[in-house]
This record gives C-alpha cells, structure tokens and sequence, in this order.
C-alpha cells in the first residue's frame, strides 16, 4: 500500500505560493499507517496534469489530488480525471443544489459558470462540501482510488477528515497507527530548551524526538508508530511526562493548543475577564485572544492607543509619566494595564508598548524592545524583552509574550486560590 | 525546454519538514524564462528515487534535484545518478581535498564516512559547495541537463547562484525572462471577475492569464515570457490595463500590494487620520493597519468593543439602539463608526460588528452576517455582506470588507477635492 499526492495549480508550481496541503496531507496519512511515497506538483495544463495522475496510479495504489476544481477555466481536474478513467463527465444533481443553496443562502444568484463544479467522471462519488462551492471526487479505478479536493485549505482538511478518511478507513486502508505528541514551550530559546531533553532528542531515540521553533514557540515532536492506538500511546505517554517535567514553566499546551487558547481556557476555569490595551501590537493582542470561540463573555474588549495622546486619553496615562520615561518603558506599561481594567471594569488589564520598527528606538532602547504588564485588584507585573525579527515578528512575538504573563499570573491564582 | 524540481527526504514526504527549496528554485527558473512544469518529492528509497529521476528526465530537459547528498546511509544521489546514468562512481581528487580542509579549519579529522561526499558519476562534473562538505553534481545524458544540490537551504541557494545558473546561461538555456504581473481584486467573486475578462484567461492566450482567490482576494496573474525584459512587459502592459479597465472599482491593487497597504497609502495622500471601533474582528482591522511602516502619524488607535455594555459605555452607542436592531444591525455599525470619530478626535471612524461563529447569529442574521461602516465629517457609509467560512476567515474577510470600504471612501475623496 503507497500512496501519492498531487498538488495542482500554476501558482504552485511557479513558485508564486507554497503548497501546504501536501504536507498536512502527509501527516494525517502518516497517523493512519499509510506510507507517502511521493508527492507532485503539476501546473494548469491538461496533458501534464493527465500524465502526472497516469504516473501516479502507476506508483501508488491512493492517490490524493487538491486543486483545479474552481469554476474558472483553469480548473481542470474534473476534466483529467474523466479522461484518466476513459468516462464522460456528468452533472451530480445533489452537488448542483447545493452550490445553489451556498449562494442563495449568501443573497447572491449563482453565476452559470458555477454549474461545472456540479460535474463528476461518470461513476465516481461526490465528496460533500459544506463550505465551499466544489464538490470533491471519489473516484475507485480497480484496485487503486482516487480522492480529489479543493485547493482552499479550509474546505480541504475538513473534507480529508469528514469524507475521505472515513471512506479509507471503510475499505481497510490504513492499518498501523502513526501518533505525534507536541509540547510547546515559551520563555525560553530552542538551544536552552534542548539542553534540557538532549538524551530524548538524539538521533536513534524511541519514539522518536524532534524540536523546532516557530515564531518564539519551541516545539517537541514524539512521534510513535505501533500497530495500535494504545500501543503508541504507551511509548509517548512516559516520555511526555518526563519532558514535561524538566521544562516545567516553559511548558504552555501540546498539540493544537496556542497560548491564546490557553489563557481563555484559564480565564474560563477562574471566571475571570480580561480588557486590553495595545500600542505595539495595535489590536494582535485581543484579535488571539477573539480566535478562541465563546470568549466573548471573558473578553470585554480593549483599547488601541497607538499614539501618545490616545493613551493619555482614553487610558488616562499621565502625561508627564510619558515625557519622563518616554512611551516605551515600565511605567508606561503599567500604567496601560491599570488605566484599562479600570476603564472596562475587568478583573484584567493587560498591556503591551514597544518599538516594533523598522525605524524608530533611542539609544538605550533599540528597536525590538517590548514592554508588557497584566493588572489585577492585588497587583500589577510587568515583563520586559528585546526581540529579533521584522516588524511583524516583533509584534506577533510581543503578543505572545504578553499572553504568556497572563498564562502564568493565571495559573498562580490557581495555585493561590 | 521544460524543467522538473525534484525534493529528496523521507522528512519532506512523511509531512514532517515543509519543502520550501522548490519554491525558491521555481522563482529562480521562471526569472530565467525556463517553464517549470513539475515538482516531485520523494523519500530516501532507491527504487523510488531512480523512478523518480527517470520520469523527470522522461518529461523535462532540465532537473534540479536538492537532498540525499550527505554523508549518511541515507544519502542516496549519488548512487541514483550513477544508475540513471548506468556508470560507475569514481572519486573526485579536489572535492575531496575540499572536504577534508573543512574539517581541518574546524580543528577536526574528516570522519571517513563523509569520504563518500567526494564520489561523483562517472562523467559528471562537481559543483563547488563552500560552506558545506556535500559538493554538487552536474550530469548530462544528451541533450538533457540534471543538477543535484544540497538540501540545506542556505548552500543549495548559494550553489545555485554561483554554480547552476552560470551553466544554465552558458549552455544557452534560460536566455529569455518571464514577468508575472498580478492584479489584485476585491468585492466579487472568483467566477463573477472571470465573467468580465474571460476572453483573457481562455486557455491557450499570450500572455498566459490565470485566476485564483485567496481569503477572499481575487488575484489575476499576467505571465509572459519574452527574450528581453522589455518584450515581455510590452506583452503585459496592454493586457493589464485592459483588465484594469474592465474591472474598474474592484481592483484595489498590484504585486504585493494588498488591502491595508492601499488603504494607508491612501490615508497618506490624503493627509487623513483614523480610528477603528471593532466587534467581530476584535482588533485584526487595526493590526493590519500597523503592519505598515510609519502609519502612527494616521492610525489614532482603536476599540475593541466585543461585548455590548463596552459598545455603550466606550462608544456611547444608546443601548435603545441594540435592543431594538441587535448589535449586529446596520444602525449599530454607524454609531460605531461616528462614535470612534468623535472619541479620538480622527478625520475617519472605521466599525466591523458581525456573527463570526461558530455558535450565535439569529433567524433573519446568520453566522457570517456582518456590517463594516466608514464615518466621516460629511457622511457614513455601511455595508453589509453575509460571509461563508471558519470563525477566522470570517474575522479576516471582514477586516478585509472594512479596509476596502475605507478605500473606495478615500478614492472618492481624492476625486470630490
């Protein structure tokens, strides 16, 4: 059992854009014990997208396709594979309505160009699509399988999980099980971290122990492959706990979790709220925490104050605390957090000021540097640190840092409580 | 010429590392005027590899191959070279001196496994790696051209700057250059733009016309290839303002612009200053504001009113207005709007309030419903659209639906003075 996945569109394979699909693809395939044995990337053109699905039946027995099944004229893929299967295309009658539905239920007429994405190779299976306009294909030529999906990375992973893992799991497809465990660090640098865990992360070790970075957040990868779910388990489970252990503090969640989920989740547990008041991270800040559905009712809002006289004014930050110690710096940000728990009447403010560049800084404070505070009833702490990195990085990494002040004044008042 | 990207690594194929070597290399090729039509990744298996190889060489004349050159058992390129080629591998005296004096400067004997890294096809000519032990390989079977690089990105890029690409010009491959334009819409959908130019993106037209959309942004790429750069640009230039024409008001942009790039630029010219008041978006409006450099002398700052007390007491919106309308209501974005005005002094007040879900929305409002609303001195404009997708693409569409409404306001303005 091999399997390979074929990425479709110009924008791939010019260079334009970066294919994720693929990898994500792999990595659920993995989990399911079926081995990727190659992946391919074919541009806009019939005769290359027919020859690219002809090689890849000839090397695998699944084949996963994303791509071409816009309703523009360069998407192509209901038509290749109509011609790989030697069959003529028809119209699915339920994928037509609903593609109708999608726009009617948007107050908008669907374009007659849309109606192409109703069609299938005749014989195969749609894959439904409750998001998007395109339909997936299944299509089964003798012993090997096809599974067709959007491009759209949204309507591709659901589709894989709703659709298409199912119909894998149905034929037998899919036997050893693949599982990874992540943990995920902040606080720290990925040389630190490692020095901490280095007998895991050799070469040889089982399971397995990878660690990479991304965006100031050090990850440890464990990965098992046994025959069963629990088996798997079993040889993550003591290595988790043992790095767990040594990490302590810089240890936030694994897997999916981000800081922001876990401070709502934190802010949830405790039944407190939280306002904020953002000058470098102009609105990052609260937009993490708003990702976490049902935060609403922790989140009241927050403030953007971006120049001088907004955080005078709608923060009440003295004036004179801004010509003293300049916009960047400890008081400032202290000042930021208590001035917006007051004004929201939250149990929480939480603040961040800094330089995120690329001009900008004085002498003693480059470029890079971030201060950020969180206010309660009893106290108010506050965090300074000088980052790396492009104006983007800077402030998405000072919102990750102020969301880790809050993870962890969170989590003592767990303790305190 | 056609050419063929070919990515070695079990890490690439099982989904574990992201391959961005081929996207690199793809934008390098185009530059150059040489058509990539696929991209390949395989993992560290012989058969699979000399599979692999021999299909690229079946359908391109150019391959550039990255991994599988290091010292371990795991490197396989060079073996799978001398296959394809059917010769033996010899030693290469000066890529062996080359390894053996890295080692040296680092103060360490050469371990006699990374002997292997001198081996080349019989034939072959070494490519020169100076920051690593792993030498290229440069292979020609006929009329057809194979270069095989390192995997790590930072010496396949040098390598192919300074060894690949002077053979490439010297052997007369890539003379000519390809431009890509891309023109950036906003306000429709995929199909309904490809309606008004489909005469341009009909398969077979010079220049090549492609569509995509990406969170909402409808983007057409205009590609030619020409001998010169001025050729080329004379095939885009008619084509780009014949589509600019046709698509009037929707085209917000070109290249790398995107929405809040043009939206600030526009407060620019226009000396103007804003403030945002956000609900649904919680903040996104205001960071992609900030991404720009330099734009704190026109975004004031902003809101986040996310629950309805904070739309009332931060924003005076009368409380009367959201139990009659709901705070997702047409009436309920303009007080947003005028409310943020007015509380941070700004010539521009800019509000999003929406249903982004999963949970929430009402009968007549579902999830996706959401008003964007841009106040000024004059008037308020609103708009309202009905989104599909996941919480935070409709956070992110929205933030998009507000920052083109600021735009058509400030386009607007520029014609009124």
């Amino acid at each position: 059992m091999k399997a390979e996945i074929l990425s479709i569109g110009s924008e791939l394979v010019s260079g334009q854009n970066l294919d994720t699909n693929s990898r994500w693809l792999s990595q659920k395939l993995s989990e399911l014990g079926i081995p990727i044995v190659f992946h391919t990337t074919v541009g806009d053109d019939l005769d290359d997208n027919v020859h690219a699905v002809k090689a890849a039946l000839d090397r695998a027995e699944l084949v996963l396709v994303t791509g071409g099944l816009g309703p523009t004229q360069d998407d192509l893929t209901r038509e290749v594979l109509a011609k790989v299967a030697d069959v003529k295309l028809v119209e699915d009658a339920v994928s037509l309505v609903h593609i109708r539905t999608l726009f009617q239920n948007r107050n908008r007429e669907m374009p007659e160009r849309n109606r192409v994405q109703a069609l299938l190779p005749e014989g195969a299976e749609a894959l439904a699509n409750p998001t998007g306009t395109a339909p997936g294909v299944w299509l089964t030529l003798g012993v090997k399988h096809i599974a067709a999906m959007p491009g759209v990375p949204s309507e591709m992973t659901r589709m894989f999980d709703e659709q298409v893992k199912p119909r894998l799991l149905a034929r037998g497809l899919g036997t050893g099980v693949t599982l990874e465990r992540r943990i995920h660090c902040f606080g720290a640098g990925e040389s630190a971290i490692e020095e901490k865990v280095v007998d895991f992360t050799k070469r040889g070790h089982v399971p397995e122990v990878g660690i990479t970075v991304s965006d100031a957040t050090v990850t440890l990868r464990i990965r098992a492959t046994a025959a069963t779910h629990a088996e798997a388990e079993e040889q993550i489970a003591p290595v988790a706990t043992a790095i767990r252990e040594r990490l302590g503090d810089f240890v936030f969640g694994c897997d999916d979790e981000e800081l922001h989920n876990v401070a709502v989740r934190l802010l949830k547990e405790n039944n407190l709220t939280v306002a904020t008041a953002e000058s470098i991270t102009a609105g990052l800040l609260a937009h993490r925490l708003s990702s976490v559905p049902g935060v609403s009712v922790h989140l009241h809002g927050g403030v953007v104050v971006y120049c001088d006289d907004a955080k005078c004014q709608q923060l009440d930050v003295p004036s004179a605390l801004i010509e003293k110690y300049t916009a960047v710096s400890e008081p400032v940000a202290i000042a930021m957090a208590e001035g917006v728990r007051k004004k929201f009447g939250t149990d929480i403010g939480l603040a961040t000021t800094g330089y995120a560049g690329p001009d900008g800084g004085t002498d003693g404070t480059p470029v890079g540097t971030v201060y950020v505070a969180v206010a309660t009833a009893k106290e108010t702490r506050v965090q300074k640190f000088i980052w790396g990195g492009t104006r983007g990085e800077i402030q998405s990494r000072t919102a990750k840092l102020a969301l880790n002040l809050l993870r962890l004044r969170l989590e003592s008042v767990k303790i305190e409580s």
